[in-house]
């Protein structure tokens, strides 16, 4: 019987990436067969950015559950759900948001830099989210939280929502959940300048085909010093070295390949063609088994919908029994 | 057949008084004839102050929806429920909280003298207050809220959010409500000081006995250089004639004595014994009914439990058309 409860999710804003895999996506494959795991698509998270952009966030939804799927994350063993389709989730939120001070909300890193930046003119709902995160965590009782060490105060300040609830209402519904970090670096995009992200242009999908894969790996950026192919050059910073360490199963011969680039003599071009053949054949079959997924779109949302179901009654219970520690119940 | 739909209703933190009388309980008597009402009894927003004693919040839920019937709230006529088990409305609240800024959000007058008063530490759920308030009138597409002056701040910023709404999902599934007038001014306490509120312990309830009513009246505040009764006394500040303007029906009678008062000869405790009496004419009936429905509990909270099926259906219709106006619709 598993007994600790996972969350993790996704924002839905397009398909999934590298990114993604190296940040998360592989652990929690790992993490399915140990753990009772929900994962989210958080549709409703995403609109606190695309407010805007409904309709990419509803078609990346879909996108989102092919990545899922063809990474092998398994509906047998993980529940996947869409976050809108959970309404305890808004109702948690709203009861959270008054047992944090304004100016707590403000200390989490993420909302302090964006209010530094745009002053005052982020939204509620963004100086909310880390609330909302406890309350997607909390309704399904987690008590891993797997995440990256930027995600902490999350947890945190989920931990101490949790605190508080139980202290106020004298009671334990509510779970603190612990941290399991899922990956101590992430994976940084084809530019080298930041994490690879979708918005920024610089990153490889999982959905991404053969010749795409091509040029983006041919595009990428390497040693701006290595100039001649005898000249000596620098693995650190080398995108291309950066992402063989992440996939290329033979490291015996990754570091034969960097210490032939650090002495010199050996091209960009010979080594980024073998980046572009492990990818391939790492991408492959993840890219085979999506394209056979979305020829049954209809199978996909009854995969969605059957989790999503599960989701709500377990939301449902945790809300029943938090209402109840609240006095919130009459009929 | 009504059209216009009307949205009020009191935070349950005890039981109703004088100031909630003339402030908008007898104004809604009136309107239930005109417009489809619908009256909230706002518990999750009295936990906003009140989340640590939820237990007077749920007690005062039942007292609350008594006073509604005893002063002759008709359930035929509108439609009484309880905000907590309206899920919609906190769904809407998450959806709107991403189309106000920060900055707008601590404009509302409210909100910002809170702020200046505690700094930061008032609450997220504080901070939403309006923004919830703009989910409550428009889950039940309210046209009409029946305010006291120092509430159209409410009614602006959820124009302004409707607005927002409308103009970024290209829909007109939200409805902009107008104010109506319920009250130009608020009875003030029987100390003078400030409008009554339970908490200022300044306050009249509409279940008080007559006992407690007579004491009350003899503590009234009037006019401290009234000394002996020969002296000229003042009407102006006076609760005792504030209160016979309020409440007694012969305004002839009422002149007559303010113009006695005036020149002198006229005692306090003959005005204030004729508050009683008039005090105890209105609040006789009101407080039988009172009774007679206490008797029943459990047809007062059959009476809830409709009220708040057919408000959630009603919620439930308008949710359904936000979701697919933000694309948030998938099986």
């Amino acid at each position: 019987m598993k007994k600790d409860v996972i969350l993790t999710g996704d924002r839905p804003t397009g398909p999934l990436h590298l990114g993604h895999y190296v940040g998360s996506l592989i652990k929690r494959v790992e993490l399915q067969d140990q753990y009772k795991t929900f994962i989210m698509i958080a549709d409703v998270q995403a609109l606190t950015d695309y407010f805007d952009r409904p309709e990419k966030v509803h078609e990346s939804v879909f996108e989102v559950a092919l990545d899922y799927l063809a990474v092998g994350i398994d509906p047998q063993k993980a529940t996947i759900f869409i976050q809108s389709e959970i309404p305890q989730i808004f109702e948690l939120t709203v009861y959270y948001m008054n047992l944090v001070t304004l100016s707590r909300a403000l200390r989490n890193p993420t909302v302090k830099n964006e209010i530094r930046e745009k002053k005052l003119d982020e939204t509620v709902g963004f100086v909310a989210y880390p609330i909302s995160q406890a309350a997607d965590i909390t309704a399904f009782k987690g008590t891993l939280v797997p995440v990256g060490e930027d995600q902490f105060p999350v947890v945190e300040q989920t931990n101490e929502i949790v605190r508080t609830f139980n202290r106020i209402y004298q009671t334990d519904v509510l779970i603190e959940p612990k941290v399991v970090v899922s990956h101590t670096k992430r994976l940084p995009g084809l530019d080298g300048k930041a994490k690879m992200s979708k918005s920024l242009g610089n990153a490889i999908f999982l959905c991404d085909d053969a010749d795409t894969i091509k040029k983006k790996v041919m595009g990428m950026f390497t040693d701006p010093d290595h100039v001649r192919v005898e000249d000596p050059g620098k693995i650190e910073g080398n995108m291309v070295f950066t992402y063989l360490d992440a996939f290329d199963p033979d490291k015996a011969e990754v570091e034969k390949l960097k210490a032939h680039y650090q002495k010199g003599g050996l091209g960009d071009v010979v080594v980024k063609k073998r980046l572009i053949e492990v990818l391939e054949s790492f991408l492959k079959p993840i890219r085979e088994r999506r394209a056979e997924f979305a020829k049954d779109k209809e199978q996909v949302m009854q995969i969605l919908k059957e989790g999503t179901e599960k989701a709500r009654s377990v939301a449902a219970q945790t809300l029943s029994e938090v209402k109840k520690a609240m006095k919130l119940h009459y009929f």
